[in-house]
């Protein structure tokens, strides 16, 4: 039995066609009040000639917009005509979430981020998990994975990788990083990982690259403009549209500045509860040892 | 160890004994309030002879009642003496779902007819599914489960069956629709399938028949009638109890009418959100392009 | 100050405009999310000429139906020219509780139909309670407030009224639920009543009818049909449009059948919990003693 | 019985006494765990000499934290000897709303700044909003309630106050608003008042002054220094401390801008639901029909 | 219009017939799935001849249990021919805090002992509040209501009774606690009442007794015990029934020991958060400044 | 990949070192508002020379206090000269369920003694189970887990162990609970076993024992006393510390009494539901047939 075929999720188009297909991933959700309902999670794929087959989602957490906006107008306005290769967007990979404006699923009350490789048979995330890794991801050879820090925080708008331990594969994903042309990339060994949608891609091979362009639960203005010309530029990059990336930053700088975590030292955690006041803001040049 | 010994399940009674027995189904459920708590769940056997072994379920989920009142209403008055094989009677199988009037466990949120096979480690609806699977099923030759659409909907009086791919299992379920004697019998494939209890019984080699014996969250009175008389008419089938099945219609009819679901074309989905105006009811003849 | 200013909730529309004025009415509902956020409650008034002033409302309860669409539909297409009066619809009045389908509304977990006369500082559904009373009502003379029995049960096809201690409004009354023409109307002394809506129109001296076109939670397809009709049955009645009311019966009756509750004995209660089997459905011939 | 009887609400401090006044406001809030509980809410008083009377609060939105922090570090440092008049600082009023990170208390979903004047008697939120508006503005001249956008949205940097009608009122107001020394301050006519703090200041016939330091559910760095120094620069407007207000702002202007909300079309309103794209930040200028 | 008619909740038996009369309190609760439901709670009148008419309450609380057992056990048992008075029971006032084995009202999220005097047009707890102040209270010469800790803590076994300040009634009371013949008898002058039973009883000139005969939500044996005896010592004292209260209490002390809590230093409170460890259980002796 | 690679769980301490280790078991857990969150559980570990290694641990259900508080004293205490082996001490487990005061963990509503051997890709519970087992249980000989009854009810104070098949087993388990010194041992065999703590530990061949040291959400003051001498007993039983268990009972008796539950017929249930009331406390004799 082919694991497509294991899936309770069902997929309205057929990701092999040429052209411009649209869509629904059509998910089932069995509630108080729909027992055969489902969830509809649009799905465009975008194909033409031959080159990679790159993958834009948005949305695993449904209170991150940036990704959402910039894959959505991507989705609707991309022509066929101009593309070699092809591209898969899932704006709002977490429909649920979305619609409900939260990071976990409020049908499972799961991040779907930690439900990978997922599961046909659990709980919606993790059904839908499987299904990402399991139908699409098979489809792709590069992954672009469009995140911000949700309600929980901000961040300086940057890419972000592991430091996987295949060379040609850190140095292909830094290039990317590169081409993508956000203010940073940063590069660090996995938190929390191994059931991530980083991960379940890593896993397969697949060159992996995500985001943090915004915060605080807020639409990052500049986030949508890095994210609009981020996917342009991955396009330019592996070849599936013409042209040069477009990497000149605000501040003058010509390119992305790579910046490492190497260790747990780069986190720090409060010695104990009440209302935490900073005092600095992302991008904040900070010291070991100074007050935060 | 066998699958019985692994059930965190105890059951009262001896399914393999002579006559009425009835008891619990005792499911352990750790709460807040009560930390070695259970959930005590109606089952009744009557056994006598040699003949049949036939499952009648009701409340799998919780707010389909006809199932429910025809199942208990034989459990309390089914004379061994006038038997010739085994019906097991289980009228309410998802206690805390019919408790709480909901489709779903409120103790998991999830939908027993979605766990199946089960686990008996995992949430209570997978260990209540694993049990009726691993430990109830192997002691039926034919499995008739009860529901009805519930809160979800609305549904012509009917029962339903898989078209399975065993052609003498297909005929002989059909034989066992006609017999059960409702205005329709819904042959179709499944939608959302292998993880409920229709699937668990197939995988098993158990003739299975299912029903949809009213909706909208109230008691259809018809649908009751229809329910007693369908568990009359099934003994009667299967040589459990003497006499013909009685199938007349209430319009006249001499039989049940086999209605067959090819395809995905069998169901429609709203376009986008809002109130539904519907423009027929069940029954009604429609066809493809008009109005609803 | 008058009661119009203390309404912290504003009316988009001018009610005592002529012509076609659609609009909202704009609660403020300060939110986790939204601290100045609104809930938009749609309005329309079509007024023309001289003539009575009729009030439609709908979705005083969120998951009754039939009155929302006939409501909407009749304040699509209503046609200033064809009036000679006024007529103000507002087809879903409580809309927190039709947004979620449900009764009560989910804001504060109130039945708005039990805080007339409302209070303008007090819960969402008080503060709009006082809104329909004190700025509303002073704008009409004939109320028809359009109910089913939500998920709660369900009633045969009927208007319903107070029996009211003034004989003359109390024939008025009757003769305009005449008029609307469904199966039956129902004359009873108030139950659990002063804090409706009908007690609030009462005590202004304004005619008010109800009705109850449907119930267990589904779209009464001729719920729908008598509602449509009623409507402009109404509207003829009061010389709003030209034409006779048109009150045939699908039985072939020529007239509504009106029923009276005249004390406590009109109702039962359950001796006990359980699972409740009726024998009966709406519009059957009961007796006192016998099985329901 | 006077008023400061009938509030359930004790105060810990003397409120009339001299020196530093520090503990509790002790607010009795039954519960299922915990049938006599009280909620303690911190309050300071720092009160010298003669002069006016001024109340910091914070915290009455318990997700608006730059108030909670300034107003904090103000009750830990304020020395009596330094001051003429009487500072009276409870930097987290709502302390349920504070505890749970929301702009509504968890205890009764309320927010508290639409509850003035209260209800000895009502719901927790009202209970305390009796007792600030009866027991606690009695002893004040002047009210500074420092707020922010909480999870809501952000706002510029400012102070604010309602367009009163008593000139010599507003033209105080100003200048207290003036010495506060944010980048601006927003005059406007209220918008769902009345049942705010701000109102039953005004009612009072008090001084009444609110800030919006930030917003987005974070601490705003910058909203933190401004409130820093708002407290100052007050206590030095109006002659508690030594020394002349610092207002010179960041972009190098000499003073605060004063701005004006002069009617509704200063509020725009989403046509219809869905994911809402911005195209400005706060402080941007915008023109009428320009996408935001 | 008198108060009867004004409370929406209907009593079924007649307080003034004599004889036993068995009933209920029939209260309206409109629901998401009963719009016109009911809740029913039992209500007991034994009167006979001439002499004091006592209302025995239970339940207020609904996780107090001592006081709703041996109410419920009079309530079955009690003969009007042995009487010569009348004592009305309710054992169970609070039923859905009853039916859901908590302090507060699930309906609505109140505490029934902080509602009196109550709205007829309040929430559940406040209509139930009013209906007991103004319909039965009027009924009634003396007020016995049975409390115990619930889940909130443990008590010593106890009547208590407010410092009353007519010394007559005062002097009653204490007569009445002596009576009853609880272990301890605690005198003390109210924290946080007037929207109590016992402050509603007072305003009526009624004589209050209370208790705490147990707590931590368990059901106290020996609590139980002293209320049987209690309620057949009060009925003794105020001569409903013949005999001599029997006060001799376990430990062979002859008598109630009266206790008295004279301000607020008999109180303490945690000075922090955390896990609390008692270092004694009820009854202990301590003293000021000893670790507790 | 060894399963300590595989856990999600962080420990900041070398379990393997010697002297007092303190820190805390890092577990992510992603929320709504916190992405990147991690609960801290604290774990101190004493380590000296060579002898046994003993685990204690306390709060696998939150509301279950003794063992938190015996526990934590001695970690705060323990001299590492003082030690011949290990004690390895996590006093509050299940740190989620502690916080909110439930036998439950809020984050899953699970019971994370029925979770055992655990996940490490699981529920928040189900993950630190298999962390217990997976990672801490390797490294002890000896496991001692305090329980009491939580909310759920009460008794008698006890240790309590399986009546494991292994006789020298079994034999040193017994000798360990006389040691521990508390009035009762309870041998049983289990019941709703295979996902305990003690299951697991059983699995991998280490001493188990458990106990009851209180219960009705109190703290049981006799049972911390016993709690504290009985950690002290173990460790002296082991040989860890010098000295002799000090096993005398406060009624007088030199030892501990065992008592065994031998079958089914040791648990009652009610036979319907209802307000139950007992007659008897724990200690009680009882005789079968007898009212409890």
């Amino acid at each position: 039995m082919s694991s497509e075929i294991k899936s309770r999720v069902r997929c309205d188009i057929d990701l092999d066609a040429p052209g411009r297909q649209a869509g629904y991933l059509r998910a089932p959700l069995s509630r108080n009040t729909s027992g055969w309902g489902t969830v509809e999670i649009p799905i465009v794929s975008v194909k033409n000639g031959s080159g990679p087959r790159i993958l834009f989602t948005g949305g695993v957490h449904g209170d991150e917009y940036e990704g959402q906006i910039a894959i959505s107008r991507l989705a609707r306005t991309l022509d066929p005509a101009t593309v070699q290769g092809q591209v898969i967007m899932i704006p709002a990979v977490n429909m649920p979430a979305v619609m409900n404006d939260t990071r976990l699923s409020p049908v499972d009350n799961r991040d779907m981020n930690r439900c990978f490789p997922g599961n046909p048979r659990g709980t919606f995330s993790e059904m839908l998990a499987h299904f990402i890794d399991a139908i699409v991801l098979p489809h792709v050879d590069v992954s672009i994975d469009l995140h911000t820090c949700g309600h929980s925080g901000d961040a300086a708008l940057s890419t972000n990788m592991h430091y996987v331990s295949d060379k040609a594969m850190r140095e292909k994903t830094m290039a990317a990083a590169a081409a993508f042309g956000a203010p940073y990339n940063v590069v660090f060994w996995g938190v929390d990982e191994g059931a991530t949608l980083t991960s379940a891609v890593e896993r397969r091979g697949i060159l992996s690259l995500g985001t943090e362009l915004g915060g605080w639960g807020r639409v990052n203005v500049e986030g949508v403009r890095i994210a609009d010309r981020g996917l342009q530029n991955i396009m330019r990059h592996f070849g599936l549209i013409v042209g040069e990336p477009e990497t000149r930053q605000k501040d003058g700088a010509a390119a992305t500045r790579h910046m490492m975590v190497r260790d747990q030292a780069g986190y720090s955690f409060a010695p104990s509860g009440g209302l935490f006041e900073p005092r600095n803001v992302v991008g904040d040049d900070c010291r070991a040892g100074a007050k935060l």
